[in-house]
């Protein structure tokens, strides 16, 4: 969904979608485009990110002209989806209506969207929600983040994508196990959500990268201003150091 | 907003308004349109409908052509909506809101938004929420109508309407209030809302209606399938008789 999005954008703006790659950037409209999720979660059915991986960063193109023109929800497409890529993607949506409702960058509408995407993404994984709540979830967290912005989980975890090549639900899921100090009861709750769908991380992730991968991570990380803004404030530099994500990231 | 709906299809299509008045009737795309709610409730903002007032009866144009192509929510347009109107326009919501989420026509998507409309109204009326959230709420309720459906409230009301001039949420007040048969906590949480917000409801308005109206109001009523459909199933002729309808009619 992501590349469609970027796609439809390209065809009708010149250059090279790195150049597009941040907030607001593209002019022109993008061509008519139709979305047709097969797997619930990031919510891009719904929001105006299309998140690129680039030679050096994986950032999103985030525009008006990059969000679907229509879209067709049927849960009947995620039937066939494994359970753990069900799961993490699930949790994309959980984490980014936790970081967005305990945000700033949020108005009254997202603030709807996303308790109710909450709610539901809850009855999934601790109720047995069946996949048309999951995929209600998806689509309604995709709308909240059209007007509000992710946190800390998404500062940190694209960095881990780009040196682990390890999918975006997962990486979130990876990154929201340690930060308790920043979403306490929320990451207690997504703990509880992975025992009762019999799922479990992997420990110790970031131990065999070298320590340029770890920097490369870090520079990452201080580049998403945007999320930790939303999440620490605009004073975010003096919080969030190199120091500070290394220990983080040595935590996973 | 329902005038600017039709309008926008009357506009593309030919003949007479009349003539589009009821579900998937209209053929060719109208102009694009762009609504700016200044009162909110009635989710014509976001809803297929576009109610019109006919010489012989009060019925929707529903169509997707009939749908906003943008609209602009910005919550100090309603701070001046007097507090009458405010409550009666808000209870549209809420009561159809109650009605779409106890019929059988809905799915996960409209019953997501309309539960959340439903916290929002309350938030609203039972504990001093602001214009943001009841705009929300209206606009929320609106896409929830997109994809379920009325029921016995709206069946009933467009015959007051018609016959008494009364307004749309105001009529919706009147006749929910008898409706504990089918509503029943609802219609309590309504009346602690009235209650809360310093307001009450007329007696005994249809005393003074000569039987011809009442069998227009009747009729009007019976014409109602679908809502009726949605809220008493395919065999709702069976239980919504005239002499039932007149019964409710009389304790307005």
């Amino acid at each position: 969904m992501d590349v469609a999005k970027a796609l439809s954008v390209m065809l009708t703006n010149e250059g090279s979608s790195a150049q597009y790659q941040g907030w607001d950037l593209v002019k022109r409209p993008a061509v008519f485009k139709v979305g047709v999720p097969t797997l619930s979660g990031s919510g891009a059915e719904a929001s105006r990110t299309a998140v690129l991986m680039g030679k050096d960063r994986k950032f999103g193109i985030n525009s008006d002209h990059s969000m679907f023109d229509a879209i067709v929800l049927d849960s009947s497409l995620i039937a066939g989806v494994p359970a753990d890529q069900r799961f993490h993607s699930g949790m994309d949506c959980y984490i980014h209506c936790v970081e967005s409702l305990q945000g700033t960058m949020i108005n009254e509408l997202a603030k709807a969207y996303a308790e109710r995407a909450l709610i539901l993404c809850e009855s999934v994984f601790l109720n047995g929600g069946d996949d048309d709540a999951l995929m209600t979830a998806s689509f309604m967290g995709g709308c909240s983040i059209v007007n509000s912005e992710v946190g800390v989980c998404h500062a940190l975890s694209y960095g881990l994508s780009m040196e682990l090549h390890y999918r975006h639900g997962f990486a979130n899921c990876v990154v929201f196990d340690v930060l308790d100090d920043y979403y306490g009861s929320a990451v207690c709750k997504f703990r509880d959500m992975m025992k009762r769908n019999g799922t479990a991380l992997p420990k110790g992730v970031t131990r065999k990268l070298s320590s340029e991968a770890m920097e490369r991570m870090v520079a990452m990380t201080l580049h998403m201003e945007r999320p930790l803004t939303n999440a620490l404030g605009e004073n975010w530099r003096e919080h969030m150091t190199r120091e500070r994500i290394i220990e983080l990231y040595r935590r996973m």
